[in-house]
């Protein structure tokens, strides 16, 4: 009687180094000892698991090429008594890619008893990844080489080219990450492959952590293999990756869909570690537990936030923070999310007082200070704006030859950007290099939506981690912040309750319930429709909706519209007013703000590309305006 | 007899405003109706000429782009009497890009007796663009749909749907851009359309400028035109379009290569202006010029500056512009550079001495300002700087129950920033507002690539409009400007002919001789091979290239690399001390560095794509080294 085949497959969920082949071919050569050891017929590593995916245009570098795959060969001469499959940059030398440079493709390694197995039928000994993303922080088509493209080339149907990796008697189905999101593309590698009978799917990427995007994977990734009637192995990196403005954090969250509809889990996201299974080859058989569809809540937020922030200050070998605090809930949530990440003393919050700056929020930054245990100092701006006053204000200057003159003139405004420059770019830039670090940027999403923030003042930092979170959402994770992780008020109530405000005139007095101008979370909701949908708004949809009664649904506002505007004039003096900021200035702000870090789709950055094309409007929003305006 | 055939053409050098769909429209409108009654038989417009080019991610709004294609409407209704070209996205709303969104080509139209003609035997009224660029500055891939896959996806030869489109008796051979940029792509659209004999080539563009573009294409364009026997007619857009940090200029430089090696060139470049030609479809005949081939100088580099500047502030409103000027050289070409775009009681330039800076430098800028007549002020940083530092150097901190206590200490590096930082954030920042406008940042692109200039400092300003030019190249432009804009010194002698220092710190110190630790012009060779080489260099090659003593000739280095560093052990250490900086604080530096404009290939920011993975060398160059410093 034959025995029933099967397969012992160790998914390593690895934190992947970008740009670093050897640091992680040193650990990848570990795991495979320790597989080896462990009785394992398989282990796979995530997508790029050598090179890292996100290194912006570090592809261009033949030296670097060279040394990835110098890499993956100490990987391949290890594969014996064991089969190891990776991602890595897959060179062809003798040809170009359609930039002159030398031909890559984003590919997969099977290494088998020494040698590198390609697909059958296959002329390179890897796998060739097929659906290249172009869209949000995706650069693929910019630096590998197309299959389709390669198809044409060689004059072969596509599917010619998908096939099966044959390892003893067993044929892996392997592809890498977006090959399994085939939903928009005119081809499916799965099903492709899935034509070939493949005994086992095996899926590496590397795929940065999103919200609710584990649970679409679930959804997708659990019907192909249902449908196919074959088990799938989805690997994923940790650690994290940027593309400079923009960075993304990996959750890994490994695991194998048992063809059956079941899931077996692997390491907890963000974390490293292994999964080892068993997996029955010929019999469809379920293994696996049931699938948990839910969305994500304020915990994935939090847990994406303070590992990436965390991360990022590893990386750069930041161990000390300081972060300006206002009294305000964003200082606070960053500060009270730092002391989660460093110990009491290695955190400074500095307090800077102005002239508009009152009691309660000074009193409330120190509270909050008091609550964290860390260190705490005030240091006030007054002496130095009025400095600066004197300097300029009412300045004559005029030409080297008297022939010109005129005074400089300073005005309310302007002077509540000389406030806010003087915190960031004078005294936190000082005082965080003389405690030996880095300082914060506190700005959260609505505020980097529209520009609501100083150039050279709030907008200074080392990195913007609450930039990819919406003001509601801030408020969300200071509640959990209080309420899951430290049990107890860290973040005083009343840093929660005030109004927001940046208190730098009179007439943004917090004591007088006077703040901000943003409406939360209305305009939250109107933001998200201009950034965050997928096929995004604009004025032109927004008053559509006003003027049909849908906007707010539409929006997912849970408020009235006609409480927040009593006339339509009113609508739209509020739209253009954030629209002309979002388009405009907002934009030279971003192209100078810190890195930010990405939490959900469409994080500012490269994930958002932008042009200053300035503020516009359709020819039919005019219109629409036009008629609304005259009653026509 | 019958009469030979010709056409009379009208190639449209238009200034395509980005994103502002209807204004564009209504220019071109004026320039159909002045063709007609010029009795000319077609006007062509550039790629893109309706929604404009380079605009993010604005193709993701579906309202823009029923804009886009409704204002192609209007133009398709105003062909009668004449045949009209233009590009614009082509939407397919039936079908999906492979990112979910709405179908989108980047289109070509031909408008002829109010409808619109496709290519013979094609399904789609209008032309799609063959080759898709995804390098340097260009997405096309991320919003485009290729037609390669579009053959596959209904199982079509690609070189079914390249052909000619018919107009009367006329067949025209209908390309965009790239189409024609062959050499690195494994088809060829031009060859392809040769194949069907049409009478007369296309090609419409966006092409931003690239110092010595024009002569290649020159060069390609010719022989491509030559071989195939057929006239080409080129034309490109001016204007300025942007990526967000990266600014490019468009030059125009319109022209019909006459396929028997002759042009006839168009409008002067960066000028609006129409070329019009009537050109002999059935003869081989030349009606050109002798081309002219030679690289660009000095002159294009100020042409390209001057009018991207002009049009960046153009397109922002900025109509004053405050300059600090250090007397050396970077901060007097900027000056003087503004001074031809503005009168001179719409600059002012401010000088702000601190403690270190020399009574030559002071001297220097007083002069440049007297020399450019514009307004001239000083206002020194000392006052502030001590103010900072009675703040912060020695100041007690703790937490807030005492429990922890310590000390803050500005270091005498962290005393530079501080007053770099003074100038930029506090100075230049309210002065210039209270001037009415904006401040410059002045720096180049060897510093920029080192990250040689403090953030929130030097590194502050509107636009960096020298940060793609070597330092030599500055050097050039300040005597081009001197010798041929101005005729007289206006920047005088001494800004060029002093060491090159930042002045904050004894150890700069101008006349003692001392200054900036870059050696011109062998970091800007170094520089270039890491930065602006096609196939970038690495430590790597530098120092296989020193070691066999080919490395002053592969750089382009003009001197002796002995007379520089005496041993192996000090060229690795100034190797790796600048490797270190570009791959590392450089980068964080340029993510909140102001927009750049653009003047030869990868220019920092877009063209030029970068992840903070920190400075990492090939294990090849690990061995070298260790071989070379151990002598072995």
């Amino acid at each position: 009687m034959k025995r029933p085949r099967e397969i012992t497959v160790s998914l390593i969920q690895m934190e992947v180094a970008p740009g670093c082949p050897s640091s992680n071919t040193e650990r990848m050569l570990t795991a495979v000892a320790a597989a080896r050891n462990g009785g394992v017929d398989l282990v796979v590593f995530p997508e790029m698991s050598i090179p890292g995916y996100l290194i912006g245009d570090e592809w261009e570098r033949e030296a670097f090429l060279r040394d990835c795959e110098a890499a993956g060969e100490r990987l391949r001469a290890e594969a014996e008594g064991i089969t190891v499959i990776f991602g890595n940059v897959a060179m062809d030398w003798t040809r170009r890619n359609e930039d002159g440079r030398v031909r890559k493709y984003n590919g997969l390694f099977v290494a088998h008893k020494g040698r590198f197995v390609g697909p059958e039928n296959g002329h390179y000994p890897f796998v060739i990844k097929t659906l290249l993303p172009n869209y949000r922080e995706f650069d693929d088509s910019r630096h590998f080489f197309d299959i389709r493209k390669l198809a044409l080339e060689e004059n072969r149907p596509v599917g010619d080219l998908i096939r099966p990796v044959p390892v003893g008697d067993v044929r892996l189905g392997c592809i890498l990450c977006e090959d399994a999101w085939d939903l928009d593309y005119a081809i499916s590698p799965l099903r492709l492959m899935g034509e070939k009978n493949p005994d086992l799917f095996i899926n590496i990427s590397c795929s940065p952590f999103t919200l609710n995007k584990n649970h679409k994977r679930n959804r997708v990734f659990n019907k192909i293999s249902s449908d196919l009637g074959r088990p799938l192995a989805y690997v994923n990196n940790v650690g994290i990756q940027d593309n400079g403005k923009t960075v993304f954090t990996f959750d890994g969250s490994s695991c194998i869909y048992d063809g059956q509809g079941g899931q077996v889990k692997g390491p907890s996201p963000f974390t490293e570690g292994v999964l080892t299974q068993t997996i029955p080859l010929d019999s469809a058989r379920s293994f696996g537990q049931p699938i948990e569809l839910k969305d994500d809540d304020v915990s994935m937020i939090h847990a994406a936030l303070s590992y990436g922030t965390r991360k990022f200050m590893d990386a750069r070998r930041i161990q000390t923070v300081t972060v300006g605090v206002s009294g305000g809930i964003d200082s606070a949530v960053v500060a009270a999310l730092y002391r989660t990440l460093l110990p009491p003393d290695r955190v400074l919050l500095v307090n800077m007082p102005g002239r508009f700056n009152s009691g309660t929020t000074r009193n409330l930054a120190r509270n909050l200070a008091a609550n964290l245990g860390a260190y705490y100092t005030d240091i006030p701006i007054g002496e130095s704006v009025d400095l600066t006053c004197t300097q300029i204000q009412n300045r004559s200057i005029q030409s080297v030859d008297g022939s010109l003159r005129s005074t400089l003139t300073l005005s309310d405004f302007m002077l509540e950007n000389v406030q806010a420059r003087d915190r960031s770019s004078r005294i936190l830039a000082a005082a965080s290099s003389a405690f030996g670090g880095v300082f914060t940027c506190n700005a959260n999403k609505s505020e980097t939506t529209v520009g609501y923030s100083t150039l050279y003042g709030d907008l200074c930092g080392y990195l913007a981690n609450l930039a990819d979170l919406w003001k509601g959402e801030v408020y969300a994770l200071a509640h959990y912040l209080n309420g899951s992780v430290y049990g107890r008020e860290v973040i005083p109530r009343g840093s929660i309750d005030i109004v927001p405000s940046a208190e730098l005139s009179a007439a943004q007095a917090v004591d007088e319930g006077k703040g901000d101008p943003l409406i939360y979370p209305y305009h939250d909701c109107l933001f998200r429709s201009w950034v965050e949908w997928w096929n995004r708004a604009t004025p032109e949809e927004n008053l559509v909706w006003y003027l049909d009664g849908s906007l707010a649904e539409r929006l997912g506002y849970p408020g009235r519209i006609d409480a927040l505007f009593a006339t339509a004039t009113d609508f739209i003096a509020d739209l253009e007013r954030w629209w002309n900021q979002y388009q405009g200035m907002a934009i030279a702000k971003r192209i100078q703000a810190p890195p930010i870090l990405a939490i959900k789709r469409r994080a500012f950055g490269f994930d958002h590309r932008e042009s200053q094309i300035g503020p516009r409007y359709t020819r039919k929003y005019g219109e629409l305006k036009a008629q609304t305006l005259n009653g026509g």
